[in-house]
């Protein structure tokens, strides 16, 4: 009675909490593009620091926040039925989807795998951004340990989407490659999102350095800007910690799937 | 029957990995000590550079490596009963417990406390010895989004210990509010953990932008000092992965405790 009642006490409601992690993450882009925006110059594509602006927006966008929503929607929506969600895009799609968990598991398979793919689209335009504005500027690549983590994670990632593919869309894929796969593919699933948010932490950390440095402006004077960019930072860890913890939520985990369900 | 099959090929026997993960931490500590030594000048009380060398080396053993044992001990060596561990202190602890994970929690209890205690005072330590080189220096203290995000995993860890100390070993503590507990405490576990790994890697980031940029030493022409750090970045990550994974793996998790054992 007792650890039912303690139990029920730490049981929070879906969808409030759905509410708040999508306010959460459209916070941190709108955060990053007002940093870039106000501080930074804003955004072009000549080659100079205003082309490099577009990574970290494109990042946290990607990599981050719609990687996320892909990812606690494929445990959670699958299992508690459409609702109003965040991105018009995918609000839309989810709205044409069996009002129940207990029905085909395909639609939802295929939305999580069409928001990843569109958040390794706009990784890869990230990655893009960033090295069209090294290469004009003859700055090497890929030495601070930041690009080294960064690189590994969407390396990670695309791995991810091109084996989710293979085992769970192609509908030749056999039934035991598919539950081999599955626990593998999970915990990635995971990781990747942690990586991503420790490769942000370390961009938006080292970015200051170097834009900061001049007289008031110093970074360790901490003006306006550092004290913005420093809470976007923040931000995006909080989100990737509730995002990652509620994955891990064993309640809110979609009821393994029977054989049947897993060949579709 | 193709379900067990495929399960049975992903089990991962506990011990080597155990084993692995041990020498990860160890090679860990050892790369950013002689990171430290090698490069950075060695180790002194002075509150200069060398002052600042202990923060790197005590955050990784304390906060990583130390806090990380803690956790993967309390999940998994309660149930796969006692072995060879990889810090010896712990290894002569271990040897006094008795071989079963049905027996007695409060030895693993008091084990898990200690660790977790050892990794604070490591930790404590490491940002004693950053404060002591800024204020011997006159710069300021917590501008960076990395000392924000450290400084908040600290006091994260020093509630998360204040709360586990007064709910599970205070013997007064009523078994609502250990079961009431008992999840928080586990989601912040595996948290500070993964907040502890990124404010790792993101401080060797910024050490190598502050400590690389003259002539052929600079930090984007990748010296071997930039190529060994960032190498020790990585594996930092790895070691934070794989104890966030395996503590999230159902199978290694003790079996849940009666109420006569929550109550022990």
């Amino acid at each position: 009675r007792c650890h039912q009642r303690s139990t029920a006490m730490l049981d929070i409601s879906f969808p409030p909490f759905c509410a708040f992690l999508g306010s959460l993450g459209l916070l941190c882009v709108a955060l990053v593009g007002a940093w870039c925006q106000l501080w930074r110059g804003g955004f072009s594509l000549d080659g100079g620091p205003r082309t490099f602006n577009w990574h970290p927006v494109l990042m946290v966008t990607g990599l981050v926040v719609l990687y996320g929503a892909g990812e606690h929607r494929e445990s959670w929506e699958s299992r508690h039925g459409p609702f109003l969600t965040f991105f018009p895009l995918t609000a839309a799609l989810v709205y044409r989807v069996p009002n129940t968990w207990s029905g085909p598991k395909l639609p939802w398979k295929l939305l999580h795998g069409g928001l990843a793919l569109g958040a390794f689209i706009l990784t890869v335009l990230g990655l893009v951004a960033v090295f069209c504005f090294h290469n004009s500027n003859g700055t090497p690549n890929m030495y601070s340990l930041h690009s080294w983590m960064g690189l590994g994670t969407v390396l990670l990632f695309s791995c991810q989407w091109a084996a989710g593919f293979g085992a769970f869309l192609l509908p030749w894929a056999p039934a035991w490659l598919r539950q081999l796969y599955k626990p593998i593919h999970i915990f990635f699933g995971s990781t990747i999102l942690m990586l991503s948010v420790a490769s942000c932490v370390s961009g938006i950390n080292e970015k200051l350095f170097f834009s900061l440095k001049n007289g008031t402006m110093q970074y360790k004077l901490l003006p306006a800007e550092a004290v913005f960019a420093n809470t976007l930072g923040i931000l995006i860890l909080l989100f990737g910690v509730l995002v990652v913890g509620a994955l891990a939520r064993p309640s809110w985990k979609r009821p393994d799937s029977d054989s049947l369900d897993s060949r579709q």
